[in-house]
């Protein structure tokens, strides 16, 4: 839809505090952005809670939804069995036209699963992904796949790449955002099959390809994208946010003999875990999920009204942007790569090492450890 | 070979340093521990060393090699046209019975290629593995594979446990090592297909497996070991390293402000530099190349004295505890578990997303991020 203002379809039973952070959360959204919101939940719930705000006559529209999906719940389960869960509800407003997009700190499984199958895909995209939004030593930067796709083939990667563009544009502000590639080794050839053959179609692409990057180069700020499969991504975003609190109660033991320093550990440990909440979604709120038809927001569950007026906003921002109609355009431009095509992959396979030979080591591709 | 003391063949010309540090660290190995050292290398430069670290009469052989392996030498190119190298000589020596083991600082994937391609496999093994030994928050532990196979069929995850279930015991003195299966979530059936599969193998193995492990778990202590394929290995590897740097600079930017915390951030900068160096193999000395009819210890090209110390000792370690040995054994007690079988793979690939079906999510599987 989207006329004047954006519309964004608040999950409100989601999250770990349910409605009271959710719906202050909204009004915050409202007072401080030019957007349109749809409370989804138990609409007496709601109304207390708008009520104990003291924003009974709030402009915001309640849509009611009686049931809720629990953070227990199975995705598959969620998707079959509770057909009107605030979460169902919500995306069904996208696709009815009535919202843009769906913000939700529920259980996320279920809000990727929902988004899937409710919204549909964007023409061109096959998966879509969920992005990381990560804090570096300079500027943010999103990490894609970080874990809607664990197998991957390399269009996929492709596409990926493609959608982290068009986010880093709308939403970091990045004019002309540097991709990434996650491999093992700097130089062209380094990494396993599936990312040789995408670092070939990124090359060839419209993008600000900058190559493979290693894990060493993630948080440094160099490049504004990383690209990988929902595996690897996965790995990294929970890695990340483990070492920095492994590393804040390491300080703190290794520390916390000397007089001088104990003061400064206790600004050190809090600062590691700040970044470790950083990761952890709380700076942009939430995980946009990609390729749909409208825009999906997987917030934490433990969000507060801050993380996800955060979100709302970054929904509402993705939505005005009109970036789903540039990512349309960048698919277009790079129609040639983002497909699926069998004999690409043969006759870049040469060059890959073949799986079935056990020793078949390709010595000049060994990883430099 | 092995009689009553291990024999190490040392590489006395790999590494930034050269000779000088590699004949220091030889000599204070040959001090501390009770094994043979082979010096292999240019003969008038190695016997200088010796000279000026006034050791003319100490107990060590050497054995002339002409050529030496530099660092930007591509593996494959070392392995071909320096036939008379350090390194390839040194392996040599292993495989005609004169040494048990080869400790390298040179150039690491040389290293491996020469290896693999000199020693030959243990009988069981399809592809030999290069493990980290990483600092946690308890003990160390095992990660295995750090990059020497970047595409892995569950059946290598499986012999790459078993690998490292020997080593935890040799070397790090664990009765029995707690295995953990690198993925995405922790319960059975998430991850990716090699993952999933792997999980299957490994729950029937003789090994004590303690199922999946998450990015978040591999630096709080409470499995021995984590097993991935090489390309997640190493990104977790380098990740782990430049984090641990970047947020020693992030912390230093952040807190340098202020007086108090002043000195306490020079401890801590100082404390992540060091967990940083722990990362890339200063600890133990390298990373143990496992697999191969004998053992191989890659350094780090920076290596000090005490870092090849430490690998020699590691690889002396390996070689007396008769290691391979008992990885022969436990290859025998799960003889049906390490064989690639296609009919292994098929019936369990029902429960495994199909890769060619674009939108095909097993919503029960999608990751929670």
């Amino acid at each position: 839809m989207q006329k004047n203002k954006p519309c964004i379809a608040i999950d409100a039973m989601g999250g770990d505090f349910g409605p009271s952070v959710v719906v202050r959360g909204a009004l915050d959204a409202l007072r401080s952005d030019e957007l349109k919101v749809i409370l989804v939940g138990r609409e007496a719930e709601i109304r207390a809670e708008l009520e104990a705000a003291n924003a009974r006559d709030a402009d915001v529209e309640i849509v009611h939804a009686e049931q809720v999906i629990e953070m227990q719940d199975k995705p598959s389960d969620a998707l079959r069995r509770k057909k009107s869960s605030s979460i169902q509800i919500a995306f069904r407003l996208v696709k009815e036209g009535r919202a843009d997009g769906v913000v939700s700190a529920g259980n996320s499984g279920a809000t990727l699963a929902c988004g899937m199958f409710t919204l549909g895909r964007i023409e061109g995209i096959d998966r879509p992904a969920l992005a990381g939004i990560l804090p570096t030593e300079k500027k943010p930067m999103v990490l894609i796949d970080v874990g809607a796709n664990v197998d991957c083939k390399p269009h996929n990667l492709v596409q990926f790449a493609l959608m982290a563009d068009v986010l880093a544009r709308s939403v970091l502000g990045v004019a002309k955002p540097r991709i990434g590639l996650m491999s093992i080794g700097e130089e062209e050839g380094k990494g396993n099959y599936q990312v040789k053959l995408a670092y070939d179609m990124l090359r060839k692409s419209s993008l600000n390809f900058k190559g493979n990057v290693e894990g060493r180069d993630v948080f440094t700020g160099d490049v504004d994208v990383v690209v990988c499969d929902g595996f690897v991504g996965n790995v990294v975003l929970k890695l990340s946010e483990g070492l920095a609190l492994s590393l804040g109660r390491l300080l703190k033991r290794e520390l916390l003999a000397g007089f001088w320093s104990r003061c400064g550990t206790l600004f050190s440990k809090g600062a590691l875990r700040r970044f470790s909440r950083r990761i952890d979604y709380a700076e942009y709120g939430g995980a946009p999920l990609l390729g749909l038809k409208g825009i999906g927001i997987v917030c934490h569950g433990a969000s507060n009204a801050k993380a996800l007026n955060n979100a709302i906003h970054m929904a509402a921002t993705f939505v005005k942007n009109r970036s789903n109609d540039h990512l349309l355009q960048e698919l277009s431009v790079n129609r040639d790569l983002v497909q699926y095509r069998r004999s690409v992959q043969s006759s870049s396979a040469s060059a890959v090492k073949k799986l079935d030979d056990p020793l078949d080591i390709d010595a000049a591709n060994l990883a430099n450890p």
